[in-house]
């Protein structure tokens, strides 16, 4: 039967045709006055999307790429560190934290579990030799959001910096660089920018953070951002061409929808999806659920990994399983970036058919009813059609 | 007046329409059984072109990120290392390696000189406790090609290994790398790829290579070969999917042309280019000129930046400046890639009437004339068509 491909991961994430076409335009050299212009371009944007005055720099990458920039750039070996790790990206920070020889205090949670400020407090109180603070605005594995405001906060009268994994946060959660006081942020393209993957960004904002990296010990060069400041708003390296096309049209989309409504909407669908799983009789596994994803736990009458598979080839739904010890536990869905409001209605009807099919009878049409009821209840809230 | 841009400039080429259509294809995740095979599929049309039954990595970044993994990943801090620098990207190979803290013998040579293998023995003579050799294939800067053949058979009788930069080479000019003994070699996807930018290639083959890969003490996370060869043919981090796709739509034709009519390609290309040059009386830079480009000094007559600024902007003809020390003194014209007799007769074409409008008066007519002798001579030879 026919069946089309729905992308609902957390990355990537399903792209518009008109982002998929500007990425087939005949491809610049990348020193030309046509291309440079284009760069500076896609970098005014971003600042936009990062709200902040600062730098943010272009790398063709993933977001990992991002992470070790930040890393490389900012901890020098012995230099002590926070690490927050309630999850797979967080637990990638400390493993970059120690690839670079940092002295690593984690700050562990429970998977799923959500950070409060006061262990920022005490981490820090405890370790006053801390250097820079690493931790996640969205932890894609387990959909935590953690409040990155209020750790800003602490770590702003501190001699630390806040580096911050918006890697599939930025544009569906709120994040204020300038405002809050956060020194870095990363970012990567196909998350709520929806567009393929290939680009990852660094935002760098304010003295506190240029003084770190100037003084970081660390080898690097393709993601020396020293480079990167040197050149702005050109590229070091041969920049991703194609993708910096497909980058402006995005931007230019988010641009006229507004960042404002962008975040809103993503708050509006993961909230539409949370009542239709809790309707369905289904747990949520975040303590503190973000914008970004849903993380649902896999009921126990079922195959984890079964259940992912026969989404997939049966409806061409395609979610995310847990990674590493959440393996088989749960499975996500993303509500990140080229997202509507029927694309999520038909994530959840196929949670529901195939729980059915595979013998674990969740009421049918409980669900959508749930999410029907949250997207008009919300559109009378907030009047956003 | 309508004017079409024409990149002949050594990365980025050419992209044909039918590779930019490909990476406009829906966005697949990456961890999808349907992805997973196009990136198995890639992987082995890759070790074709590298001519090598070992690994054949990709990254989501440029050459010099391969580059850099190159170096990490054999390279301790203090441990000796020699680097033959004859153009920016040998001084590329250095710059890394000081950057990663090793102790670098260099071998310098005039830019636009080529290196002698009796330089190789004599380094390795005089430093017996060398652990890598990174040298270069076609070094972009100058148009020289290194005997990479003649290099391999004086290293594999030593401890060291021999790391080649093949970013601009690979593909253009023949390179063995299992029958020569080349340990590591990296290429990027903007050159003869004939794709747009933002992947690169590291090869790795043999147990010597990856003995002092498992050695290296230095940091590195994004670009561990050992987390690549771990997940091998699968990507450690997210895969830049369309990017894939493109490399397959090129894989599959550079196969089906045959790799050895790829190269004669080259070989036949550059050869017309540097006698047309010549034909116009002009003087060609490299010592030892490849089939990747073909770098031209400026004549004293004209401004050479200024030069580059007419063809581009009057006939939308693309060439590349020198860089660095080379700056304004000579210009260089890509056969990389995607590019056809009747595109090379177009660039020389735009050579010869640029030069005359800016007061050089080279014989209009006389490069044409003798780049078509050097296609027909070279068609009775050789049987191309």
């Amino acid at each position: 039967m026919l069946k089309k491909i729905r992308i609902m991961t957390p990355g990537p994430t399903p792209v518009p045709v008109d982002v998929l076409l500007e990425g087939a335009k005949e491809t610049l050299y990348h020193r030309n006055p046509e291309f440079e212009k284009m760069l500076a371009n896609a970098s005014e944007g971003l600042k936009k999307v990062f709200r902040t005055e600062g730098y943010v720099f272009i790398l063709a990458s993933s977001g990992t790429g991002a992470m070790e920039a930040a890393v490389a750039n900012t901890v020098s070996p012995g230099d002590k560190v926070i690490t927050v790790v309630g999850g797979k990206f967080g637990e990638r920070w400390a493993d970059l934290c120690k690839s670079y020889g940092a002295n690593t205090y984690e700050i562990d949670m429970e998977w799923g579990d959500y950070l409060r400020v006061e262990q920022v407090e005490k981490a820090l109180k405890e370790n006053p030799d801390t250097k820079v603070v690493f931790t996640t605005l969205s932890e894609t594995s387990t959909g935590v959001v953690n409040d990155i405001k209020a750790v800003a906060e602490v770590v702003k009268n501190t001699d630390a910096i806040l580096v911050v994994d918006a890697v599939s946060g930025l544009i569906a959660e709120p994040l204020e660089m300038d405002k809050w006081g956060v020194d870095i942020a990363v970012a990567g393209s196909q998350k709520a920018f929806m567009m393929p993957p290939g680009l990852a960004f660094v935002a760098v904002r304010g003295e506190k953070a240029w003084k770190r990296i100037e003084a970081s010990k660390s080898p690097r060069y393709y993601f020396d951002l020293r480079a990167y400041k040197k050149k702005y708003t050109d590229t070091p390296y041969t920049g991703a061409v194609n993708l910096v096309y497909q980058l402006n049209k995005s931007l230019t989309m988010i641009e006229s929808e507004t960042i404002e409504k962008v975040w809103k909407r993503h708050a509006i669908f993961a909230k539409a999806m949370r009542n239709g799983i809790q309707a369905l009789g289904l747990e949520l596994f975040a303590k503190k659920p973000g914008n970004v994803l849903t993380a649902v736990k896999i009921p126990t009458e079922i195959d984890g990994l079964e259940f992912l598979k026969v989404c997939r080839e049966k409806y061409g739904m395609v979610f995310s399983g847990g990674q590493s010890q959440l393996k088989g536990k749960i499975f996500r869905i993303s509500n990140l970036g080229y997202v509507d409001k029927l694309d999520m209605l038909s994530a959840l009807a196929t949670v529901e058919m195939v729980m059915n099919e595979m013998g674990k009878h969740v009421p049918i049409g409980a669900g959508l009813k749930a999410m029907e009821e949250s997207f008009l209840e919300d559109d009378k809230n907030e009047n956003l059609g």
